[in-house]
């Protein structure tokens, strides 16, 4: 009989909904009719795949529906989580970790580099001979998943950025200057895209939104300063952390001091530093006496109360087919794609295909959605991102 | 006659209800059954004693009582704000404007600067023998004001605070190390304080938390740190941006470049520099790997959508509450104390008194709220502070 146990686990980058993709995932398996009992115990390992490691495990058959559902809208990873890139010698231990609990399903939940994780593993397992069903679920607040026409987390992120621009748009028009905020997304543009969905009136900010996609310049970035100042009287500017020169480099990572996770990303939030130089920048080439900058930082993925019901929704159903297709399709070393399905309602389809299509490289913001003069989206962007977001608190002025 | 016409303005740091107030004065004035008719037009000055200066006004008799209502539960100033100290000069160019406009009332809503603008204008008014009635407005998210036992604007900024908190505790619990954020607040640290609230269970964070009322030593702090770090296996710091040594200067004034206000104010916000330096020397002296520092700046005061009730309608009342006093007291040169009503309810009086209780001077945050070991709050804090920012969003862990 094949090992009939399951292995769920979180990794990567917290979201506010990444509990929804947990808790989808272990209702699924806790469902008789979807699995016809196939499923024996659920084990969630605790911080990814150090758990398995460690061999730290919930039993997540015995958690109460009603704590799974306060659970699924609570933000961060309840399982905790982990950044660490698996090597063959840690997959051989997982394996002798997996055989000794029965584990036949592995489920990974996470961004591109867990996406990648999932597919070590999925791939060491096949060399190694043992067999495993393995799924990685999607989630990332940085929309960067090549599987996914959006990525659950990206839609709440999104809500919190947006929210926060209109705020704090309201906030520059009563004291003026030039606001910086700096928006987390190391490779892709997509949450800074985001900060446009703020906009109510034509006069409202962003005024400029700088993307990873778009090669920056000093010299443009202050010319397109003194354009807004000129225009509007002040100027609201969202800037992704993840900037960079014609070089390639990251303008954040030159300014950071260099820590890096074991699949070579850089640590760029949780500091102010790019935010900071950029006010200075502006103070004294533009010569604008009130530069004011803030970085958004970890509440973007954290903040409790606000998710978009639209992304809690899709959490969970991404979770739930992730466990469905292992049961019900040939694809053992899987992802969930979430494709958008034409026409005017807004909906999606879940699809199961190949880990590869998710796993480490990722999408950046296509070219449609960035305004020809580089420093603004087009309103293509604020179609395909309001639906994911939802109607945000109106805010009304004189 | 008697002029009876009414000048209101903004001024300061906006708060997420500050226009409440605004609003709750506008329709007092526009109350016939409060006014008898007593007050004419209802001049809104566009950014503070500025507009007043420049000559630029609002008609707030014009605008709908939805729209008030709209821009009540709207965060920032809507009609602009200034950070202006008026000089004899600018008072008596102030009065003549007074007089070309029939003006008799004037309002004020802001800190204890604005406070102090107010209290310069009455004053100069009477030396001047201009015949005005000047009431002061409390507003300020720092919660400093003598003359309250809390000012509208901090429940809402707390609550903020709390939830961010509550959050970005989670995603320490994810991912774990040392967190440090760092939440406004000049001179006193309820503001900071108010970061308990956060807290469910006994090991939530916040693990630490430093007011500027408590001098700050780099020594104890990681000492502080590696013990919650034995204790927690992680931990999460919240810390006032007015943190100050044995000296009394301010550590993040030290960091900053010394760009000042009228009121002689150091900027300290919109800068992320006190948290980068707090986060390096815990890497350096604490040795943690792990470390991240995020700066809430201004959404603490301008995050639209998340206003405590309790805060709002307080905003409102005390707004009422000036228009109220400056018909029906004896003191023409006023402001409103909030003061809560002793008993197990929760409940607040508005008392109109001299406009000097809230000028210039602030309050700290007493003895017997801050823990004897210096980087915690009391229970009798939670109690004072819990009734003003509501319940906030339950969060759930396994």
């Amino acid at each position: 009989m094949k090992a009939n146990n399951m292995v769920i686990a979180q990794s990567g980058g917290p979201s506010m909904v990444i509990n929804g993709s947990l808790v989808g995932a272990v209702l699924a398996a806790r469902d008789k009719k979807l699995t016809g009992a196939k499923i024996g115990k659920i084990y969630g390992a605790v911080h990814g795949i150090q758990g398995i490691l460690k061999g730290e495990y919930l039993d997540l058959r015995k958690v109460s529906v009603k704590k799974l559902e306060a659970i699924a809208k609570t933000p961060s990873s309840a399982l905790g989580s982990c950044r660490m890139k698996p090597t063959a010698a840690d997959c051989k231990a997982i394996f002798e970790e997996f055989k000794r609990l029965k584990v036949g399903y592995f489920f990974y939940i996470g961004g591109n580099d867990s996406a990648d994780a999932a597919r070590i593993v999925a791939e060491e397992a096949e060399k190694e001979g043992y067999p495993l069903v393995a799924y990685h679920i999607p989630k990332t607040i940085d929309n960067d998943l090549r599987s996914c026409d959006h990525t659950p987390g990206f839609g709440s992120a999104a809500r919190f950025v947006a929210s926060a621009i209109r705020g704090d748009d309201l906030d520059n028009r009563a004291l003026g200057g030039v606001k910086i905020d700096v928006i987390m997304g190391r490779d892709a543009g997509f949450l800074t895209a985001a900060s446009a969905l703020a906009r109510q009136r034509p006069d409202d900010g962003p005024h400029l939104i700088y993307l990873p996609e778009v090669p920056f310049s000093e010299e443009k970035f202050v010319k397109d300063i003194n354009g807004a100042m000129k225009k509007f009287g002040r100027c609201v500017i969202a800037v992704s952390e993840g900037i960079r020169g014609k070089d390639g480099v990251a303008i954040g990572a030159k300014l950071a001091d260099g820590e890096t996770d074991s699949h070579g990303n850089v640590q760029m939030s949780g500091t102010g530093a790019l935010g900071d130089a950029l006010a200075k920048l502006v103070k004294a080439k533009a010569g604008i006496k009130r530069v004011r900058a803030d970085t958004f930082g970890y509440l973007q993925r954290s903040f409790p109360g606000i998710q978009s019901e639209t992304d809690l929704e899709e959490a969970l159903n991404a979770g739930w087919a992730a466990v469905e297709a292992a049961l019900t399709t040939t694809i053992t070393k899987g992802t969930i794609g979430i494709q958008r399905v034409k026409g005017k309602k807004y909906g999606v389809e879940y699809i199961a295909m190949p880990v590869q299509n998710a796993a480490k490289y990722t999408r950046s913001v296509p070219k449609e959605y960035i305004a020809k003069n580089g420093c603004d989206v087009t309103p293509a962007f604020i179609d395909y991102a309001k639906p994911l977001v939802g109607e945000l608190p109106p805010c009304e002025i004189f």
